[in-house]
């Protein structure tokens, strides 16, 4: 089988959420965001090499809360940089040589294993693959002139794990000169198109939730909690 | 002051969430979801008339619901028409004349009293009140030349209670030949549109989910616990 690598991006050090620590760090069932989220990839056997990304200030307390689980031999951690395609950069070095690499948010806790297989099944075969959902509000577009409704059923909202060919996901990073991008499939959709190449996309799921709001640690335990 | 009736379209008689009725007859903490929203509108001083539209089939098994809680008296009743369209014109012909009007979706219970107000005095103010939220997630427009991605910044996620000038609304909904619509700020903008007018917006609220899938109804649960 191909081998299968792994980079959490937890590399903010923003503390958007109000508390005194960023958001991969606080709690939800009393235990870190960020270890829910390393136990969830951990817990497929298909996956190798697993790289955790953190903002170089918080790598000492990363390390003790591993500890605390017995997680400090499962991955190797390495610094964040100061854009999102700079973490990502530095997660691609860190991990060395992959088949595939799958690109995750580290505060998107609840992926499911199911959810993972199925990302690097249709990576395998396609050399990409992005979760997306169905959009389920109506949606308008705004701007200087007013708005518009845009039809919902083309639209799809993205999740996290993107899933890459790694030598594509290499080269895209190495050719990318733009730092703006906070989207990981961005970044290869612009390499691939330029090659007549374009992504592949899996089924995500809607309790795949990024952890961005203060309303959202509340979701977070009623999701942990209903499993 | 205006006077500010309310129409609550819970015309679907679709089971989507597998359920053997319709999703504004599930519980949610015990207690219908249709009844929790009619009791949002209800504890609003302001709020006139209430008109609710259902499935006519539906009409005799909500009279029951509605006397259980001591709300028979409370509002008008409807029978729905084919399409959310005619639903919307059986509830104005319900309604009678109202300054203002707001159009209220049944399944979406956590509508709160203030950002009721909120959209009243809009409405009073620019003749409509469309509440949107910031959208969260990385959003793709896809099609069949493949897709890509639309700046979120420039997306709204469309709610309800969508409140209209009564006459407008009724106008707009008396010249639209379309059955299509699903979103009655698009017929209104349509109408306004060909005399130079536009909608006006207010802040929706994130916790004012719309009822759609099986999952929503854990995360209702949820959201109804925590107030």
């Amino acid at each position: 089988m191909s081998s299968r690598g792994v980079i959490i991006v937890a590399g903010g050090s923003g503390t958007r959420l109000g508390a005194d620590k960023p958001k991969q760090f606080l709690t939800v069932g009393g235990k870190e965001i960020l270890v829910h989220t390393l136990e969830r990839f951990l817990a497929v056997p298909e996956v190798g090499k697993v790289v955790v990304v953190l903002p170089e200030e918080w790598i000492e307390e990363w390390r003790e809360i591993a500890a605390r689980y017995g997680l400090a031999e499962s991955h190797t951690v390495c610094a964040g940089g100061d854009s999102r395609i700079g973490s990502v950069r530095n997660g691609l070095a860190a991990l060395g040589e992959c088949d595939l690499v799958a690109v995750h948010d580290g505060v998107r806790p609840f992926v499911s294993a199911a959810m993972i297989e199925r990302g690097f099944e249709v990576a395998e075969e396609f050399g990409s693959a992005i979760p997306v959902v169905e959009v389920v509000d109506t949606i308008r577009k705004v701007g200087a002139e007013g708005s518009e409704i845009v039809n919902r059923s083309e639209l799809r909202a993205v999740q996290t794990p993107q899933i890459f060919d790694g030598e594509v996901l290499r080269a895209a990073y190495a050719s990318c000169r733009s730092e703006r991008y906070t989207d990981d499939g961005s970044v290869v959709e612009r390499w691939l198109s330029s090659r007549g190449g374009q992504l592949a996309f899996y089924a995500g799921e809607r309790n795949n939730i990024k952890i961005t709001y203060a309303e959202d640690l509340t979701l977070a335990e009623f999701l942990l909690a209903k499993r």
